[in-house]
Order: structure tokens, then sequence, then C-alpha cells
């Protein structure tokens, strides 16, 4: 079999399997979900071999320790990702609730219901549990998955999918249900967006450079997990107290997240008496600065920054800082470099919170508050699949309900249409 | 300039456009409408020139009745033109609306809101009306439109989209909010499909080749408005009067549109008591009847079914017939065979219904009535800017809802995570 034949074997396989799981009732689910936890406990040793050997393969191949340490599964790291497991079977099942309901004036009933997406696949890097989230996110909503993770996990990847897999077919979790691809070659990625009629969704979650390849070549829908280049705005009305707390929360509390502040545009009415103590908290905390000129007069110190420094997603103790001299051009600036994620004001005025938040065209828009809590556990949605910088379908943290779309059912009595 | 140079331009002033129109008032976009519209009445005598050359020049080039038809304006279709926009302006505009909102425990308020999507090019062919239906509906949600009217309507698109923009201008309708594309150069939808970060949303309402075409190039996210292989299944439950009615009317009341039925499945049960009136009733009415074996024996006078005509789209009197031994066999063929449009079952049977409406994988699905209900206006959404066969995003009939997307809008007192 070619590779192009292996992987519509794949498709055919995962549609099956979504046939068979829209026919599942939610307790049946839930089983699946129990024992599809379980079997992970079961093998928890296991897991961790396998995972041992990725990470021998990952020191020997010169991986980066942040690397290495998302790669790393420990007994801790494994009770976590059963209990994701678990707390998306307490979740509430989306699947069949009514979106809305309506009765035409000829009498037809239209109810607009929510209905599995069909087969979704995923492309990833690094983090394992990333393999077990999904596949319970997606049992859950009906959904057959296709997973395809980074190479340097495979061996945890495959582990846990044999896990899952396993756990779940005791209670009845419909064969291919969860597929992992196991064959490294490059071009798995470029078929599996272009399995139209077996795919229904690639969720894209990677670095820049595969998503730009992958989206190049998409003909099935895509929705990217592409970069957070999130701004904190710190208005002239802002409370500097409330200001240095956040700004400090957004940059260093997980600086290697896509949520965490990557920008900071400060009004210049308030710069001078905001700037020099923000940049003393900083450098407590080890953070580089890259400033404008405006920005590096008033907190010497700072480099300087670039261009590219403005659309740069360091996931670093780096940051970029501006001088501007209104909210207008704070919003021009964060809509033309920023990356629809997360972007926040802290302002005591009504007026700039108002405006901002209109005509800030981000997932997420905070006011006086951290970009960090984009997220969906943190949004109360008790998990998630990824974060989407698109537009279209689903924006932001993307849970069970953005793992399903809608039908219209119509009831009649013998309508014809004149 | 060259073409990439040109639609680079057309795109940086969609966004601009999109910036000012997420700014006005919903009332400032009625009076933008109801300027529109009364400029297309002005102009009317323009409008029908310009047409006449559209269906002059077609008429040379040997276009088919049913094309020359589209494409005609006539005084009588402009009024229905004019009252199109205007029933868009009574409409309640969905953007800023509230999706939903809760409270986190850290005292968070997130607010799910309605916002445009912000550029959107349509991709159509022949009918002029589209020009102004979808100006209409993308100003109403505060979206630029770009639009890619067929060669063959180029007059007729250009004088109606001279005066809807002539007539917005009055009341404020921001420069190149709508902007019509009058290069006939075939690669404007190749470029069109590629503007990333100028363009949002790329509706396709054309043929199948157009569509594959502009598919395969996308990176943009599109949305098809692609084929309806409608089916009615004829459960052995039916009431056989409701089941002739029913098939008539989605099958001849107009034939030539993507809801119409296309293909017939009756049970092997019924089929005796059924098919020979139903022959009966679709000779009177000129339709031609493609037959599987068994529907031949039993109606004889059918041509024989290829394997083809099971996917074919036909928009004509024509309609391909099969026998199936269960509810389970029609809905597999559905699935296998349809596009996920509008299909049908007429049943007695509350259980035949469940499974239907449960299995079938399509927009809508329909108990005892006709599929040629799936329309924006028959579904009471007053419009409709095309019909999605697609499963993200939108599915079935688009409208105002469907031109939005959301964002979350959180509000804080100084909340950071721990």
């Amino acid at each position: 079999m070619t590779l192009h034949e292996e992987m519509l074997a794949v498709g055919d396989g995962a549609v099956a399997a979504s046939r068979e799981l829209a026919l599942l009732s939610e307790r049946r689910k839930n089983a699946i979900l129990e024992a599809m936890a379980a079997e992970v406990e079961t093998r928890k040793n296991a897991i961790l071999d396998a995972n041992k050997k990725d990470i021998e393969a990952g020191r020997n191949a010169g991986l980066s320790t942040a690397l290495l340490d998302r790669l790393l599964l420990t007994e801790t790291r494994l009770v976590g990702v059963v209990k994701g497991i678990r707390m998306v079977g307490a979740l509430r099942d989306p699947v069949g609730a009514r979106i809305s309901r309506w009765i035409r004036p000829n009498g037809l009933v239209i109810v607009k219901q929510r209905v599995p997406i069909g087969v979704i696949a995923i492309l990833y890097e690094s983090r394992p549990n990333v393999t077990a989230d999904t596949s319970a996110l997606c049992i859950k909503t009906s959904n057959a998955v296709i997973l395809r993770g980074g190479k340097e996990a495979l061996n945890s990847n495959a582990a846990l999918a044999e896990a899952l897999t396993a756990g779940g077919r005791k209670k009845g979790l419909p064969e291919r249900a969860i597929q992992l691809i196991r064959c490294a070659d490059h071009d798995v990625a470029r078929e599996l967006v272009q399995m139209e009629g077996r795919v229904d969704l690639v969720i894209l979650r990677g670095g820049e450079a595969l998503i730009r390849a992958v989206t190049d070549q998409a003909r099935v829908p895509v929705i990217k997990h592409y970069k957070g280049v999130c701004h904190t705005y710190v208005d002239e009305s802002a409370k500097i107290e409330m200001a240095l707390a956040i700004c400090e929360n957004a940059k260093c509390q997980r600086p290697g997240v896509c949520n965490a502040m990557e920008k900071l545009l400060v009004h210049e009415k308030i710069a001078p008496a905001f700037l020099p103590p923000m940049a003393a908290r900083f450098a407590e905390r080890g953070v580089e600065l890259r400033g404008d000129a405006a920005a590096r007069a008033i907190a010497p110190g700072m480099k300087e920054a670039t261009e590219q420094d403005w659309f740069e997603e360091y996931l670093d103790l780096i940051l970029t800082v501006k001088i501007v001299p209104s909210i207008e051009a704070a919003i021009a600036h964060i809509n033309r470099h920023g990356s629809r994620h997360s972007d926040a004001i802290v302002t005591e005025s009504e007026a700039a919170e108002r405006m901002f938040t209109r005509d800030v065209d981000s997932a997420a828009v905070y006011v006086n508050a951290s970009t960090r809590f984009t997220d969906g556990g943190e949004f109360g949605m008790g998990a998630e699949i990824g974060i989407s910088t698109d537009k279209l379908h689903a924006r932001g943290p993307m849970a069970l309900e953005e793992l399903t779309t809608y039908k219209y059912v119509i009831h009649g009595n013998g309508q014809i249409r004149e």
C-alpha cells in the first residue's frame, strides 16, 4: 500500500467509526471514557517506560530543556491525564441539544440541533497529554479522531493511544474511533488536510512553519491554533498598581504559553509614572525588555526593538515595549501586529474600555485582567482541545460545544411549497 | 499594477472599510440600506439597459434559455430586488448581541458576543439579484464585501453595484465597503481565496467546476454552496397520498434549484402500491424517470439508471428511482451519494422518523414535507446569502447570524492568574 492508500483506509475507518459513535448514548460514552481512564492507570508503567525512550532519544537528538520538559511524563502528570479524561466524562454532552426551535406559519416545526462534526484530525507537537485530552473530548462528542503527534513523542503517544483504545473497547468503543498515525513521513500531514469526504475538520496545533505549510495545501476545513502575540495596553487612566500586577502576571507567570503577554503598549501620559517601576519589576524577574525610542528614553537599559519584534511570539522572558499617543494608536497597532488571540486594556475609563473591547479584533479582549485567562479551564469549559486564532466556526478556547456542528430537523404533515 | 497588486489593493480597501462599518449603529446602517434601495429605484432604466446588453451578448454567445432567464432583469424583478434590500433593513441586526454571559468564581465576567466577520468575498454566477442581496446582508452585519459575479452578467452587476454604492454613500456608506471586481481574468478567483489577512471568508456559489478549482487553491476559509442531490425516501409506513403530493412537489415545482428532489428511494414493501401511481403522475408532468432493475420491474417505461446517476444533480425534470429493502439501506445510500443538502422521509412510524433524522448527515432533514423548503425565506430568516453544504461555521441557509462570528469580552478588576 502507498501512503496515500493507507491514509484513505484510515479515513474510511474513521468515517465508519463516526457513524457508530453517533448512535451511542451519553451514558455509554461516559462508560467508555471511564474505561479509557482506568486503562491508562493500569498501564501506567508501560506508558512511563515508553516516555523514557522518547526522552532519551530527544536528549540524544539535542532537544532543548523546554522541549524535553513538554515531552516528559511523570507519575504526577499521568495522574493529571487520567483526571482530565474523567473530567470530560463528567461534562455535559452537547450532542442532540436543541439550539433553537420554531414553528412556521405553514405548520412546519424547525429544530436546529447540535450534531457531531464527524471525523476530526489533529496535528500537534510534543506534549503527550494532548493525545488523551483530544481523544476524550472527541469521543464525548461522538467524533472519530485521527491523531498525528510529533515524531519525538511517538512512543509515548502510541502507548497512550493503545491504552485508550484497549480500555474503551471493553465498553464498546467502535474500532478505529481513535487512530494514531505512526508513520513519520512528512506527507502524512498533507494527506490528512486533503481527505475531503473523509475528514471533516483538521485542528492544527503546532509550530508556525507546520501551520503555514499545511494551510497552503489544505482542502479540508482547518482551524488553527496559531501564535499568541498578546498585548497589554496601559491606558492613561490606568491604576498604576493594578497595571504593574497585571503586566507582571501576564508576562512572567508562565512565559512559554500562547496567552502570555508578548507586547506592552503604554499611553504617553502615564508612561513616566508607570514605566520605570514596571521596568524595575521586570528586571527583578529577569525579563529582557526591548523598546522603541520613546520607551528607551523613559526607562533606559532596554534594547532597541526592531520592526520584526512587533510580530514575534517569544514564548520566553522577553517583552517589547512601545509608547503610544492615544488609545486609537494602541488599537491600530494591535490589529495590525497582533495574532487575534488575547489582548488587554488596563483602564479606569468607561469610554476607553468600550472602544477597546469593540475595536480590537481578537478572540479574547480583556479589561483590567491578565491575558493568561484565555484557557478552556479558566473560562469554565472544563477542558479544551486548543485555542482557535481563526474567526470561523470557533474562536478562542475550543471545548465540547466547539466540536459539534448543527443540522435542521423539520417536521411536517404533508407540507408542499406553493 | 499587476492583477496581484490590484487585488491586494482591493483587499486593503475592504479591510479599511470593514473597520469603519464596525463603528456604525444599526440605525445608520438601516438609513444606508434605504438609500441603496432608493437609488436602485432611481436608476431603474440604466440598470435595465445594462441588463439588455448582457442579455444580447448572452444570446449571441449561445447561452441556454435557462441561463438567459437567470440573467434577465425585468421591471418586476427589479421591484423584487429593491424590496429585498428593504426587507434586510427591517431585519434585526445581530451584531453586538450577547450569545451568553457568565461570571467566574474569581469575579471575571465573560461575555460571548456577536461581531462582524470582517471582509467577505463572494463568487457567483448569472443572477444579478445576488449582487444586491449579498451587499444588503453584508452591510447590515457590518461586513465589507467583495463581489465577483459571472462575466455574462458584468454590465448588470456593475450598474447595480454603482447604484448601491452611490445610494449608500449619501448616508455614510464607507468607501470600498462594496467592491465589484470587473476584471474578467480567471486568476481573480485564485487571488481572492489566497488573500489571508485581507479576506476572512469566501462564499462560493457557482458551478461544480468553479467550486472544485477554487477550493483546491484556497488558503482563506471557504463556505461552499455546492450541489443539492436531494432525496425523498418513501417508507413502508408512508401514507401514499401524502407521499405522492410531496414527491411531485419536490421534483416539479421548480426543478432548476438546489433544493429540488433529484432521487427517490422507495421501500420495497410499499413500492407496488406507490410506484405505479407516482410514475403516472410524473409522466403527466413530463418527468423522465431512471430506475434500478427493481423499480423498472414495478413501473415499466423507466430508463436504466447508471452508477453516475446517483451522484448527479440534474436541475431538470429527471428523477432517479431506487427500491430499497430497509430504512437503513435508504440512510446508507443517502449518506454515500447525497450532497448533505436536504433529504426527506415520508413515514407514519415514529421509530423510522427518529432513525432517519438522527442518522442522515445533511443540513436539513425533513419528515413528511417537501425538500423545497430549504431556503432562508421559507425558514423565516428573511433572506439568504446562500445555502451551505459544508459542516463548519454555517450549515444550510445562511442569513444575518451566519454572517457574524463572536468574540469574548472579559471584564475584571485586576485579576491575575495564580
